[in-house]
């Protein structure tokens, strides 16, 4: 690590820390003043661990501070507010009475995140470290020579994991750039974009920028910005090592900002790997995209600490890491079915193990499995159906396979993504934008919308652009496929609250009226998408849209759930998948979604639906939906996984109709030739 | 009724029949024209019914029709679309491909709503009745002169019940203005107001103005003058019939737009008495609601039909009329406790009775029953304890106790105010509007808000008026209290997506990120609210808000939900009831509702403690969360119900301190005093 660890400088050069602009509290104005106007005073601190915010206080750093009025959402003009220096306070003139005041304001980071989380969660006692800035051309030739004094220190190094770049995650979670900015840069910035950046670009109230908000016009080119700068650093860097005949690798998770290894010029760099820590098959999938490096590997949880990343006991007496593994590599193993995963790796304190012995012996299995896997993909990708589905977010191929760090267990998108990282499908992500402006590639048969409306997964205002909604429907006029979950097109304010309701057939009113809607003369059982499901559906989902409308005659129920009993004369169901015909095309609707085996099994169905390609869809598919299946035609090798815990029989479909009995014991992969 | 049955002058005065403006269906274009632009057609009346609905294609009428391209939400100027009078179609040029197109006109209605009813589920098959529109100075000289003859033709007659009055309900449903509509009085409504309405005013782009949706400023403005028209007009009918010695009465129910009798100046008419039709308590307190008149009475659903107005069976071999009504009066009977009424109802065909000999038995129980609860109200109202609660909406006072017509079984605010029907707190209704102006009167010590954002229940863009927030939060830290349910204070836009977090100390995510929220450490089991929950809660709601965040650090969820199992790390649990203390008030907030004796328990408890009065809850209270009770000072006896289909017994506490305990069958009223 670049940016900890030298606390020397750190503490010689406090200037040169990182920074972060904070929202401070809110204040409420109590109506004490007179008519109503009185003093406020805003602790800027207040609520913020002082052992990680010092105040920046420099004339350079207030000039950006800003205050608002958040109850009218107004930024005050200067002259109504002052810094009280002795306070570490904003003092509020004229505030109006029941208003809720907020100051936006920079601090420097006296004490690095992930090392005051082991301090926190593993015990640590070392000297909190405190995180330098590399924005000063100072410290990044500090960074140079103590690169280089390491690199002259250990000669038997081979390869050089960059276990951090510069700057973590901000306040808003995985990917908020808020830990990025200083006077300095965003000076720079100003003279290279040619106008200023505010405290509010990067606090917006208090919300700041979570992978699932949509990025502001003057975000995503500051993002840019520090993808610049974060190439110009890295260079001289990767250029070192390589000059050494080492090897190069980094981990794409705790300081990672700035990089966006997935797309943009990063490749330039000629890093030689990756690492990921994942939980999950989606998070395999993020390894699996990094295209720009050679080598991906993925790092397993639960790492050889007391507790895990997510404060669950792990090795400890009250752990039970050989079950949590099972769990991950059931999730993990399907998507590295999809795609080649060349390393996996653990981490930790490796004494901890000594008492976990059934442990270690799994992770002898799993190691064996992986390379079993690793072998199948060296002779050529594996089968996917004729389905290629283009996943639309804010972020596009940015942010491929990503939500928000480790798995919402709430986010539909999420859920979504997991059970696509196991499907054989072909799989890429689309930014809004690039659609509005380009349209979907010639070999994309189905567009995928999901998530909550206003999120960057749904699209928020980016529906508000009638190209983006004129080259979906044209796109599914013309014979493709959509398919939307949650709250798909979602943007309020129209005649319909999916702005491609006339696509996928069915709406949530747009002011809901919350009626009873009674669905009986629209259901259809035994619709090829729910054919697994049970009669009716009764899909268990995390979340679900209620207030449903269908507003196409063409549109069916194919699924449904009955929410509650009524004594009077509502039958109280509820649609939970909805299939539609739109001119040559077809939409598939899920109300909501959750990662298990028969909504796995149903989104695959209406991914295939949705293309047309339902005659395609038992060609290399297990009868039962706890197995699946992928084919290696290069290998000429079946890889059947059983993913529950119970031994399991089913029957492989074949190419040409034929059919592969197998028994599976519990968590079981088998491989056979064909 | 007036308006309709007087098909001689109809067909004489076609030109005189009701209006209505209607929304086209929209048509989407097809991208066939030169570089995407092209001519649509819209067919105005395709899909609507040519039995109801005639184009009024005069020019008079084609003055207020417009057509907007619904995909950007913008009107086409005149130049841009053309009428095409052979096709009863507009012609749209320079379309743009994809884009949707929708028109919108004005439509004679040739078959009056309710006439067209009967016929359809009652198989009426009389000629079908034209409706008038007394917006014509002589169709109400019509009506003026069909009334003395009538009056004329029954001297016996002691009560004229007005059955209908001029206008149904629109196609927005229950209150929906959208049928008073015609050039001449939209064009009196200019001359008076000084602008002009448009069409849109009423189409709202096919969403219309169902009394779910906040009203515009136009519209009611509308509200208002048509409401100086209903006063107007009915004023000399109601004079002749007291002129004979008669008395007036009116039924809320088809035809009472414009009527507005809970609020404005309706008691000017001296008009008699009111009956509502009623399936639920809720209902019931409208007809109560209504003090413009002295008498008001109920009707019981069901009618005596072979259908329920809702499609259900009943007086017909499949019917089970008897249960229906014993689901009924259980619900209705709450109400009646709360408040007086002073009559009770049926209607239909008596011969269908023949074959329900219990059904004939059971209302004769029924009322026993309700004239003994009538003969308990007339010492004075019952005892309601120190609580007085003013529900918000839009509307206040002029809708108090509706919804959108019978129940909405969805909807939290309707399942909120069927609870409310039958507890003893105070209860009035107010408008945001009323409460931004003026605050709220001294002696309401509760503000409930509940409903869906952007509805006329939670308030929609009402919460972007600063002054409605001061004067909640000011109300609430001076000592008031505030239950909040579902989406309270709910809007886009700003730091918190409840205007009112700050109060309620909680929040949803303003964008949702769909976290693993777990609430662990802000669980507070045992609380006096949910003191008869089960342990956590888990009670059973329609609607559930779900990303729900803890923003204060005094607030407590002390009811929960868990709504799923986590292999992995995460508790699933959810928020059903949070409560919290700000500045000298409380507040409590339901994530969801539904009518149910462990909710309506909840709700209760949630009153009084956010009034701070705990200590009174005891006051006159059954054990039992199946039956209730209501004390009656003046007549110095208590009334007891059980709501339950089986016997409980109860104890009931007294004031002092006594217990009254009871046996009561099944559905049972026992009157004691005490």
């Amino acid at each position: 690590c670049l940016i900890r660890g030298d606390n020397a400088f750190a503490r010689a050069n406090r200037d040169k820390l990182q920074q972060i602009f904070l929202a401070s509290r809110e204040v409420l104005a109590g109506g004490e003043g007179d008519g109503g106007a009185e003093r406020v005073s805003i602790e800027l601190l207040a609520g913020f661990p002082r052992d990680v915010y010092a105040l920046n206080a420099s004339p350079e750093s207030r000039e950006y501070w800003q205050v608002f009025d958040r109850t009218t959402g107004e930024e005050l003009p200067r002259e109504r507010w002052r810094f009280l220096p002795d306070k570490g306070a904003v003092e509020v003139s004229g505030a109006r009475r029941w208003h809720r005041y907020g100051a936006d304001f920079l601090a420097f980071e006296i004490w690095e995140s992930i090392n005051r989380y082991n301090h926190r969660v593993n015990n640590w006692k070392t000297e909190p470290e405190m995180p330098l800035d590399p924005a000063h051309p100072e410290v990044r030739e500090r960074m140079k020579a103590n690169l280089a004094a390491w690199l002259d220190r250990n000669p038997h190094v081979s390869v050089v994991r960059f276990t951090t770049f510069y700057y973590g995650n901000g306040r808003g979670g995985w990917g908020d750039y808020g830990r990025t900015v200083s006077p300095r840069a965003l000076e720079l910035f100003r003279q290279r974009y040619g106008y200023r950046l505010t405290a509010e670009t990067f606090t917006n109230g208090g919300l700041y920028n979570p992978t699932h908000r949509p990025p502001s016009k003057e975000y995503a080119d500051w993002m840019a910005f520090q993808h610049d700068f974060f190439m110009e650093t890295t260079r001289p860097l990767v250029d070192m090592i390589h000059a050494r005949g080492k090897k190069a690798f980094f981990l794409l998770g705790d300081q990672w900002i700035g990089s966006e290894p997935l797309e943009g010029r990063f490749a330039e760099l000629g890093m030689d790997g990756v690492v990921k820590s994942v939980f999950n098959g989606f998070e395999a999938r993020i390894a699996g995209a990094t295209e720009s490096v050679p080598v991906r590997e993925i790092r397993f949880h639960p790492y050889f600490f007391p507790k895990e990343v997510t404060g669950k006991p792990t090795f400890c007496p009250e752990g039970t890491p050989t079950e949590d593994l099972r769990t991950y590599w059931a999730d993990i193993r399907r998507a590295c079915l999809r795609v080649r995963i060349d390393r996996i790796g653990f981490g930790g304190y490796v004494s901890l193990l000594e008492k976990f012995p059934d442990f270690v012996e799994y992770v002898a299995e799993v190691s064996r499995q992986a390379r079993t896997i690793r072998a199948l993909h060296e002779a050529g990708a594996p089968y996917a159906g004729p389905v290629n589905v283009a996943v639309l977010s804010s972020w596009g191929r940015t942010r491929a396979w990503m939500c928000s760090g480790h798995m919402q267990h709430a986010s539909v998108y999420n859920q979504m993504l997991e059970s696509l990282s196991g499907l054989p499908v072909g799989v890429e992500f689309l930014s809004f934008r690039e659609v509005a402006e380009r349209g979907l590639p010639a070999h994309v048969n189905v567009v995928v919308n999901a998530g909550r409306s206003g999120t960057a997964w749904s699209g928020g205002e980016a529906w508000r652009d009638p190209a983006l909604v004129e080259r979906l429907t044209e796109f599914v006029a013309r014979g493709g496929g959509l398919v939307g979950l949650g709250e798909p097109s979602a943007c309020e304010g129209g005649d319909r609250f999916f702005r491609l309701a006339h696509v996928l057939g069915v709406d949530r009113e747009p002011v809901p009226g919350e009626g009873n809607a009674d669905y009986g003369g629209w259901l259809e059982a035994g619709h090829f998408i729910a054919a697994d499901a049970p009669a009716g559906g009764g899909l268990e989902f995390v979340s679900s849209l209620p207030n449903l409308e269908l507003v196409s005659p063409d549109a069916r129920v194919v699924a449904w759930v009955k929410t509650g009993e009524c004594a009077y004369f509502h039958k109280y169901l509820q649609p939970q998948i909805v299939a539609n015909r739109f001119r040559s095309g077809r939409s598939v609707y899920f109300a909501g979604f959750k990662y298990n085996p028969a909504n796995t099994r149903a989104l695959g169905r209406a991914l295939f639906w949705a293309a047309g390609q339902e005659a395609a869809f038992d060609e290399w598919r297990c009868d039962d939906l706890h197995a699946e299946c992928a084919y290696f035609p290069g290998a000429g090798r079946l890889a059947v996984v059983n993913n529950s815990r119970e031994a399991r029989r089913t029957a492989v479909h074949l190419t040409g109709g034929g059919r592969l009995e197998l028994e599976l014991e519990p968590l079981a992969l088998a491989v056979r030739e064909v």
